[in-house]
């Protein structure tokens, strides 16, 4: 078993199992010491595992600045999609109707939700990574007064492109609506003060930012919405008014909890507080961003996405125009070097996706970056260089 | 850490860490192996996982002797209670009509369940602890032509009860209509062949007698019942035919899959296939019964079941009627001694609750009974003797 290690270098060292790095936007790598909480169980009635239920909403509401107690916190089962589903389906009034602002497969699949909820929604689709602006908002808005919210993916993990929260919200509430925000691969890394941006809600998940293991998310929301929440879930498993219920009462989840991964999530907490937080943690993402794409583009590769809308979070690379080059053998080829990437999901050309989170730092970004140039070099690729027609998409995002 | 032990006994010791054993219906005490398999990550996408996933779901299978591969395994992130709620949104026509037949929470959270999903239903109420009859189920079938569905709690875990599904199912199906069985304590520990028992879909739970971690469940369907379900839910999450269909085609869950859980699931599976399955799964957790109701009773605890419908899986004891005891105090005690029990959940008489259900056997059982007679002695409990009013109760059962 690894022991503590002497350097913060060191600390970002695979776990002694040699697992390839999961350069994944969740689930991903996590330190040694999270997953070590999960060597014991806990009865999830029992007065220890209340304590750390306890815990885990009040460090996460922390990370809010929720100074003024106005909002709380709510761990939901299952992965982030419940969470989306659970919170839509509690904080939209059946009989409201909710623009869904899609750029990518997080927002469509928010529609897709709205759907099987059979509640009013219309869809903003910018297709593959185009930003919804704050101006386009507010013309949607003023053209139908029915809308009474707004669902925005924080960052559309599709693209990797960091969406516009703040003047969305500024459009949102300018024109008397409500805003739910999908912050799953952001929270924890991307400011989501409470104080600067205005919203009711917004989910995330263990497995992300906070580097836990996955198995639960959370809803974070405003009480006075929690409270108008009653009633309204289209679902026992997901109706967040009645976890939060429960859990006020009796400090227990409703059902089952993953004690485990509740475990791990807290000692992740631990570790991203001791890291400074959402800022300490956001500077580590954005140096290995950072560090990942000049090296990328030092071999050719170019980003879909200009570096204004490039999130810290993933980032999405063209495929190199050049024959040789083919994306299953470049993952293998690069699984075999200890890094596991991930494909793309542009609807348009051939891409994929290099996560920065996890724990990981700059260092394992340049050993990325070279196990790249070498995986290219076994594929006989001389030239990343991506093909004409992805570079004219590109155009299109400067225009 | 603790390492390969030389004898059968001391298989079931304690984990190094010292925590106490879960005498709970799950989450419960888990070998040391199986939570030894969380301390990597892995990638949801790669191909190792989806292998695991693929061997998750055939070993499942095999429990239920599925020979004629008629039937597949679905397993579903959350809680056993989100497995309930996917297989009624999932297999229930919005024109079809539920009979629910509860005797205790579960039940009831079924019935709770078809009301979140606004389909007809209509509930037989046995109260705290008296089984559904087979007699009962076919008079209701016969008297409500629109009934399609019935659904049975297996194990109802409220009060330990063993629920007399073989019956139940021969007149359900003797009517014409569809059984669909929450398996959740009982799966893995008692027989529910499908060429004894006649269903159309069942759901478990990782936590349970297969003895996993908690972070998700599995629906076990008919194939024909998976394809009917297409377009049924209410739920994007929680659609079992969207799950099922998206893992035929990819080999992944549609969602994230909390890996770590999967992969401490996987350890557990195949630690139960050493021990022999569900039958020797089963004997041994009937041997902690055994030995524990025994211990137990030469203390002068009652069970609140005759012997005929006491599970192997938990069991129910009336709170002793002397004044000097109190339930939280005990509870304490048998915490400070290294055993955690579970408080009781009849409506009518004081109870508590021993499970006998995770990595312990009769060796632990005894040592359980010498911690409740401890216990009694420091609360000065002389006479472990249940009230009048709690045998009245269990007379009931009788007539």
């Amino acid at each position: 078993m690894r022991t503590g290690s002497a350097t913060a270098s060191e600390d970002f060292e695979p776990p002694a199992l040699g697992e390839p790095y999961l350069l994944t936007p969740g689930p991903l790598t996590t330190a040694y010491a999270v997953k070590q909480t999960m060597l014991r169980d806990w009865g999830s009635w029992d007065g220890d595992f209340r304590a750390m239920t306890a815990d885990l909403r009040r460090r996460l509401l922390a990370l809010t600045g929720d100074t003024k107690s106005e909002f709380d916190c709510v761990p939901m089962q299952g992965s982030g999609s419940f969470c989306v589903e659970a919170m839509l389906g509690s904080f939209v009034p059946r009989d409201g109707k909710v623009l869904v602002l899609a750029n990518g497969a997080y927002g469509l699949r928010a529609a897709q939700t709205m759907q099987y909820l059979g509640r009013a929604h219309t869809l903003l689709d910018k297709g593959d990574y185009l930003p919804p602006r704050g101006d386009e908002v507010a013309a949607i808005l003023d053209a139908d007064p029915a809308i009474t919210h707004v669902i925005a993916i924080h960052c559309e993990t599709s693209s990797g492109i960091l969406n516009p929260v703040a003047e969305i919200s500024k459009a949102v509430y300018s024109r008397g609506r409500k805003l739910l925000i999908d912050s799953m691969s952001a929270f924890g890394a991307i400011p989501l003060d409470i104080n600067d941006i205005r919203y009711e809600a917004m989910v995330s998940s263990a497995n992300k930012c906070i580097e836990g293991v996955p198995g639960f998310g959370f809803v974070i929301a405003r009480k006075s919405e929690l409270e108008a929440a009653k009633g309204r879930s289209h679902s026992l498993s997901l109706d967040v008014h009645a976890q939060w219920a429960a859990m006020e009462k009796t400090g227990q989840w409703r059902f089952t909890p993953p004690t485990h991964v509740v475990a791990a999530f807290l000692e992740a907490l631990r570790i991203h507080e001791a890291e400074g937080g959402v800022a300490g943690r956001g500077a580590r993402y954005e140096r290995n961003r950072d560090v990942m794409v000049a090296g990328m583009r030092a071999l050719g590769f170019e980003t879909l996405l200009s570096d204004r809308w490039l999130s810290p979070i993933i980032v999405t690379f063209f495929c190199p125009a050049h024959a040789n080059f083919a994306f299953d053998r470049f993952y293998e080829l690069m699984k075999e070097k200890g890094f596991i990437i991930y494909p793309g999901k542009l609807t348009v050309v051939e891409s994929f996706r290099i996560g920065c989170i996890g724990r990981m730092d700059e260092h394992v970004m340049r050993r990325v970056v070279d196990a790249a140039g070498r995986s290219l070099a076994e594929m006989n690729v001389p030239d990343a260089a991506p093909p004409r027609t992805a570079l004219d998409e590109r155009a299109k995002l400067a225009a």
